[in-house]
This record gives C-alpha cells, structure tokens and sequence, in this order.
C-alpha cells in the first residue's frame, strides 16, 4: 500500500465559542487544498469523521453538509466509531483510493464540544460505553482509572509514571501553537491537581475540545510522505468482558496487522502519535504498539526516551489528546496531520530530526475500537 | 465490478417494540450468514448504517458494539447520511472488497425508531436539513409537499397519481409478510385520509419503523447474483439552493454513473427498489432514473406498468418505504436483499419472472445525497 499525503492541516484546538463546524471545516480543507495545490473540484469524495453531532447538535447529514459548503458535489458520508471516528474516516478514504473507484478524496475530522456543559458531554461520550457501564454511572475517567489500578497492581507502575506522560505532553505542546493548553505543567503541579477518579487526577486527563483537521489522500504522487499500512481492530465494548486490563487488545491486534502490512518492525517508528485520553492511556500505548516491553514503558517515559531529544520513539509531538486537546471526531485525523508535518520536516520548533516512519494509534471508547496507520517518507 | 452477494435478509418491519437494535442485527445477521452457509470468522469487517442511535439512543460505537455481539473481533464502523446510510454502508463495504483489505464483508442497516414519541423522531430526522429548514419549522413532509406542488405545476402530476403509487405499493407490500402494512389501500382510501402536507396526505407517507437488514458481500464467488455498480453523489442539503425542485440532481449523477460503470443503460432494468419516502418521491425516481421521460412517469404508474405484472421496470416489489416500512439506517441495506432475492428467483408470491438485473436508490433527507447500486444476475 502506498497512498499519497497530499495536504494536511488542523485548525486550533481550543474553547472556540465563537467558530461553527462549518467554519471549522473550511479553514481546515482549504488550508489542505491550499497545501496540495488543488482546487475542490479535484476532490471525488469526502470522509467525515466525527461521533456527537448528531447528539449534541442535532446535526446530521455532515457528509452532504461539508460536501456542499466545500463546493464539492461528491460522494460523502460520515463515519463513526466514537473516540476512533477520526482514524476510521481515514481507513475508509484509504480504502476508498485502494478500490479504484476514487483517484483522490478528502478526510475531515471536526468535534464542537465546548458549548454545552461538560456534564453534558460526558455523559454523551459515555453512548461509546455498555448499557451496563451507564446504568452503573461509570464514566471514562472511572473506565480508565481501573485499567490504571490493574496496570499498577501489576507492574508497580506509579501516579508519578503516569504525571510525567502529562509533563512530557504538555511541554511538546508548548512548542505547538495550535495546541489547547499552550503551558508547560511541572510533575508537582499534575501530582497535586484534584482527583477526578482516583488514581486519575484532572491533569492525567484530556480536555473537552473544538477543532477539526483535514487530510487528502491520493492515488497520484504528490510528495514524499505516503500511508503505507492501515489497519483496524475491535474488542469487547465493556471492560468486564475482557482478558486483560493492562492493555488494549484490539491495539494489538491492529498494530501488529499494520507492521506485516508495512513490513516492518515497531524499532523502525521514529516518532508517533498515539491515543492519550489519559495518561495511563499513553503508557500502555507503548506497550500494546510494541515500542516497550510490557511492564517497562513508564520507566521508559519517566527517563525522556519518548520526549523530544530523546532516543525514540519520539511521542505524541503535538502535545497529544492530553495537552493539543481532543475534539474527538479530529483526534484520528489531527494524528496523520501531525505525523505528515514530521516526515515532511515542517513541524517546527517541535520537528524530531531525520523522522522517516511513523505511526499513528486512535482509539475509540474503553479501547473497543483501535485504528493504526503507517506513513513513510519516500 | 462484479461483487458476490454471499447472503441477505431481513427481520420483519414494524412496530417491534419488544425487540432491540442488538436482536435485530442478530436475527438478520445470523439468517444472512446461514445463507451464506458461513461462520462469523468469515467476516473480515462490519459496516453499520444507521442514522438515529446517538440522538434517540445514546448508542454510539455501533460498529464495536455489533461486532462483539456477533463474535467478530474485526474492523468496523457505523455510516451515516441521514436516510442514505444504508446504501452508504453498502457502498463502504464495496470498497472495502474492492481495495483488497478484505475478502468478506457484512453490512448491517438498522433503526428503532417505534420506542419515540413520532414528534421526538420527526425532530431528530430534521437533522438531515439545514439549520433554515430547522428554524423555519419545516419538516419532511413539508419539504416532499414543494416538490410535489412544482412537479404538479410542471407537469400536470395529480393528487390520484401520487395515490396510485401507494396502492401498488400497499398491493405489493400485501404479498410480503416482512411488510410493516400487509394489507391494501383503496385509491379512494388513500385520497381521503388525512392531509400531514397539502398535497400530501397520510397515505402519501412512509410510516415510522423498527427494522433491521443484513448482507454479506464477498470476492469469492458464491452464487450468481453480483453487484456490477455502486454510485453516490451529493446535492444542496436544502431545497432553496437547487436549480429544479421537480426531481433529484444527485439521483441523476449517481444513476449515471451507475449505468456507465455497470455498462448498461436505464431500460435494461428488470426490478427495482426505489426510495418512496413519499409517493410523488417515486414518481421523480422514474424520471431521474431514466426509467420514463421527464413528466412521463405518473402515467406510465397509473397505467400498472411498474406494478407486478406490469411491462417493467418493476417497482418496489417489497412493498417500499411506503408500505414495507423505513427503518432508516436499514432502508438502503433492504433494497439489496429485496433485489437479491429478485435475482435470486426466491421472492415468493412477489418474484418478478425471469429478472436478470435489478437497480436499488437510496436518499438521504430531501434529497442531498443518492446511492445507487445495479445488481446482475449471471
């Protein structure tokens, strides 16, 4: 597999009370049109990754809708699969291209989630769970916060291994200007912010986000930078139904379907964006994607392997869903965007030297869903 | 393109309130694998088309949800264009098989809709139109009653022609015992029932539905039924914005593709399953499709030649939206199981002798988005 990256761009992440999806959308396309050189009409179909608006804003129907206010009279759908919508709108444009049946087409990743009350978005988000985790009033903070016991139960992780995923992401963040959260945080300050379900504390978790991103994907050489492996995964929707709680399966499952794809090995990434919805999220990122052994990723984390100038894999670049934000139907598409800029060598202040492959890992509600793509610079 | 249809079916459509979206996909899962004589590990990815779960049912993650319901730990997704999602799904899934990333495929449709108040799903379906549309308070209804004003004053359409497609309809919806309606209507009956949208009435009207419909799609050939084409194009979501309200650009895009991608043209086709969300909707079918002249259709229908028996093109032999229901998201998966058993020679007291190609034509809100499949028998 071998799909060009034509052009990519996010807008800025943040409380953007006063910017619609529609206006979101649009900076996001036209800077990627822009960046490609292509005019809308080159464009033969529109992948919409995106999970609350129809709940949250009575909106559905976004393919037609962004087709239409595009200019592009196309083909268009929406995808979903809650936190992992974004990633699952590029695995369908992939296939899209794959199939023949389009030449070049457009991913759109957008989430408006800051004008409602965050009680009422949480329990929105919580639509990605059981019936029996909402009955049982569990939210995600509460999902993740047992996988974080069993993952300190069990490998003597620490709340400090988890703080520094968030010191880490949050300093990357600071050399990103696009980023929700455009500070710096010291382990001290994550280690003595409020408990949101324990051992989670408000600085181990992602924030409520608007943004959007947008990708276009070609069959045609446009540049350097392609996608060489896409590969999905699911696992039960619940967490008492699972194996194993220090992990994510489906991660696994689908990382490893994408290394055979790609035909390499997880030693030959050098820098990633993965899924930190929480930071013990990040820690068994590392692991599940095989870039640590299971066990050793927060030791790993904790000595700057994963941080900028360190020896690698370089993670999360832009500050992650920790520190950029989590607008969730961008996350998956705002990962391919972040990892585009890197191979092409235009991330800036936060650009890791020499970066040739790299990965991205989106995933959707307790881990049901995993999503993860390759890109290689030619 | 020449995709095998390994197996299809559906449950019966109605107000089945007794019953859950997860039992639905069950029952036309496991009839549709059975024909198929396969297991679940057959299948390599799910494809979900459904509109309402997140607004009505705070069900999000369908793809997951479903997948680990019916013991596939694989790819999968939910699709969604408001009443297009069924055909979009389709149409994912035949990318899908087409891009090489899988062999095997099920698409599900699914909606429950009965469990609402009708007011709270007339809200919700809004959702499909635009934020003028919303405000203006129009409703569907509202939106199919101008183009049936425009194409009456165009063309001479009348009230009794808009009847007869519900009484063919409802004559063959009484020949399936699937049907939500399986009795008849009376062109007096429907002419005195109820005005919902001067000049619609009551029996103008598909009605509210739970449902569900599966398919497995396949590269291996299994059985001599196949689809030969898979279009879709976009629209203006709303209706101010398009050149002619008396029929559906997007339907005449996707329906010409189609045809150029089957190799075919429109008089070829034996049976079709049209989107009858309303009855002057089947009249602006015939046309966009190709099947009669532009203003021809409301006297080629009142004469019986799409009825069974009739000259063809045979029209909605399931009875349509109108009659056998409009599980939203299950609608477009639907269409193809009806087709298939068509092809398939398995239709029952409703089999069109001797049809060799069938045509299916999927809307989203009023008209924004179309998919259309043509299907071969060999």
């Amino acid at each position: 597999m071998k799909i060009n990256i034509a052009g990519a761009a996010t807008t800025k992440f943040g409380e953007l009370w006063r910017r619609s999806p529609r206006d979101l959308i649009k900076e996001a396309a036209n800077n990627a049109l822009d960046q490609a050189k292509m005019k809308p009409f080159a464009v033969e179909a529109v992948f919409v990754g995106n999970m609350l608006s129809s709940s949250l804003g009575n909106q559905d129907h976004l393919g037609a809708f962004f087709a239409e206010e595009l200019g592009m009279p196309v083909a268009a759908m929406k995808i979903e699969g809650a936190c992992a919508s974004g990633g699952l709108a590029v695995h369908s444009a992939v296939m899209a291209i794959q199939s023949g049946l389009y030449e070049t087409v457009l991913v759109l990743g957008v989430e408006k989630m800051t004008d409602h009350k965050p009680e009422e978005v949480a329990q929105m988000l919580m639509g990605a769970g059981t019936d029996a985790e909402r009955e049982a009033g569990a939210t995600f903070p509460g999902l993740y916060a047992i996988m974080a016991r069993c993952h300190m139960q069990k490998y003597g992780t620490t709340e400090e291994d988890m703080a520094q995923v968030a010191v880490k992401n949050h300093y990357h963040a600071s050399l990103n200007s696009h980023a929700q959260f455009v500070f710096p945080v010291t382990l001290e300050k994550v280690m003595k912010s409020p408990k949101v379900a324990d051992p989670l504390k408000l600085l181990d978790c992602s924030p409520i986000t608007d943004g959007a991103a947008a990708v276009i994907l070609t069959k045609i050489k446009n540049n350097e930078v392609n996608i060489i492996a896409s590969a999905v995964a699911t696992d039960t929707l619940g967490l008492s139904e699972r194996e194993d709680l220090t992990g994510l399966k489906a991660v696994r499952v689908a990382s490893q379907k994408a290394y055979q794809m790609a035909g390499i090995s997880p030693k030959e990434i050098d820098v990633a964006e993965v899924h930190d919805c929480f930071t013990i999220a990040e820690i068994m990122a590392m692991e599940d994607l095989g870039f640590f052994e299971k066990g050793k990723a927060a030791r790993a984390i904790t000595s700057g392997k994963t941080k900028l100038g360190g020896s690698g894999p370089i993670i999360n670049t832009s500050g992650g869903l920790k520190a950029c934000g989590h607008p969730v139907g961008a996350t998956g598409v705002k990962q391919i965007v972040e990892i585009y800029n890197q191979l092409k060598g235009i991330a800036g202040r936060k650009q890791v030297e020499g970066a040739k492959i790299g990965l991205t890992h989106n995933v959707g509600g307790s881990g049901a869903t995993a999503v993860v793509h390759i890109l290689k610079k030619d």
